[in-house]
């Protein structure tokens, strides 16, 4: 029997069943539930293929079983109101009561989302960055109505799965994640717009330069560290450049998407990485998320104690 | 006596001593050269510290003496177009035939900067990531009267040093690793400004999510392997999702630096990390960055041979 309580996920896609992997491995009991006999089974052979034991997730196409006792539902369904509404409907009767419902959408907005849902005080927004276990950082967002209690354990019984969870005091499109990348990429495909540099060597910039310490370290760490006064030294040195920088990305493409850029892109990768490589490439690219995060839980043997880490 | 061929670094500052030491431990022979005593005998000591033998980087005053036989120069001068110029026509009698001159600047233009040299047909700019002994990425920016070989020479040069040049087609302020850090860091900063998350929060969006793909893979090589079929795909999914956001950041926030958020930042760094530990997190920084490069310079032992690496 295990001291952690269970945790129930809907939706045996990617998401969920990446999410139960997570919490079965922190140790909870957990059940995956889904309509679909064959999304289910693909779910089976994926945790399998993870190392997961028979039975330490449990599939099952049978609701109220699923969320018997379930102290936390994480819901997967697709990205359309209606859907997640009519799942909060069928879901709410059958809660262990105090059971905490979060739902992984990463645009819906949670003032929206649970007007109207029987537990709405005790549902907030727990979108991952995806697939979760590899990904550690998840962003959480209150509704109005979500009592203080139910983010609280949310954070609490994330961090303890090894989670990293950011809170939104409030919700804008893309959350803090998505905004975060859209900014990045969108510069990157304007340059390629204005003809400043090859896809390929964009993405030396950020493999070979920003993504080393990004690997570690914020942006606000990152610029707080490259002044030997701080985060206030670097802001009165450097702010003037980053502001000048923004004007100037704003004037100069009005959008890098409706051009040729992102044909020249994609046939850059091709030229990079044939597609019958594409999931060879996938499954390295997770192999080394998981090193990476392995070395970061691994303390600098030869670092001074006390230093830190 | 060494097979490689001799680097002169000028200016023996943060940069050009990183610069020192990068090519000494690639196996060149290397001179160090600033007029400033006092800055030779802490880039001596700097040496030192990273465990460079006495000899492997001869530190000098001399010009001549520092240009003699090599066969690549780096210019590390303060960012003054009128100081780099000088610089220029100071070592243009000792330059060895076919020397090649590269400024590290991160800002002034290779049409401007090198109008007028002597040697112009054999100058560009090779801007490092800061600093370049940890982080490889280096941009490459030819001005009109660059000769392809310089370029190429410069280009294999650094490569063979171990560091990962990128090539600029066209020359933008900011270039390309600025510009891309320039997007993250002002979005993350509009975030602060309108209250959307604490900074410490945003910090974990990219040291526990996005920071950990792209601390191997670039962003169109992420979004490429987020969609079965290729970037081709997610641009048609996605492409408009990052355009609205475009539009949206832009509307929102005239000057992230100009309000109160860059205050809000600095007072969140120093919450989270005080004064007196800035140094060691510096340094616990920059190890960090040193594993992660021996990590992925060491092929994933478990991984099946002839896998994408």
């Amino acid at each position: 029997m295990s001291a952690k309580p269970k945790i129930a996920l809907i939706g045996a896609g990617l998401i969920g069943r990446s999410w139960a992997h997570l919490f079965a491995r922190a140790g909870h009991p957990v059940a995956l539930y889904d309509t679909d006999a064959a999304a289910l089974d693909r779910a089976d052979h994926w945790l399998r293929a993870q190392g997961e034991q028979p039975g330490s997730v449990v599939l099952t196409d049978d609701l109220a079983a699923a969320l018997a006792g379930a102290v936390h539902v994480q819901e997967n369904g697709p990205e359309r109101l209606e859907v997640k509404q009519a799942i909060y409907a069928a879901i709410a009767p059958h809660l262990a009561p105090g059971a905490v419902v979060a739902s992984s959408t990463s645009a819906l907005v949670p003032d929206v989302l649970f007007e109207g849902c029987a537990f709405r005080d005790r549902a907030l927004v727990a979108h991952p960055t995806n697939p979760p276990h590899l990904l550690p950082a998840v962003e959480l967002a209150a509704s109005r109505w979500t009592a203080g209690e139910a983010l609280a354990e949310t954070r609490s019984l994330m961090q303890a799965a090894g989670q990293d969870p950011l809170v939104l005091k409030r919700v804008l499109p893309g959350f803090v994640v998505n905004r975060l990348q859209a900014a990045l990429v969108n510069e990157a495909l304007a340059l390629v717009e204005q003809g400043v540099a090859d896809p390929e060597d964009i993405d030396i910039a950020v493999r070979s330069g920003l993504g080393l310490r990004w690997a570690f370290i914020g942006p606000f760490e990152t610029m707080d560290l490259n002044a030997a006064g701080g985060f206030g030294q670097y802001a009165q040195v450097f702010g003037g450049m980053f502001a000048a920088l923004r004007q100037d990305m704003a004037a100069r493409v009005p959008d890098p998407w409706a051009g040729d850029a992102p044909a020249e892109v994609a046939a850059s990768r091709r030229a990079t990485l044939p597609m019958g490589a594409h999931a060879a490439r996938q499954a390295w690219r997770d192999a080394q998320v998981l090193r990476l995060r392995q070395l970061k839980d691994t303390p600098i043997p030869t670092f001074p104690k006390g230093s830190p880490q």
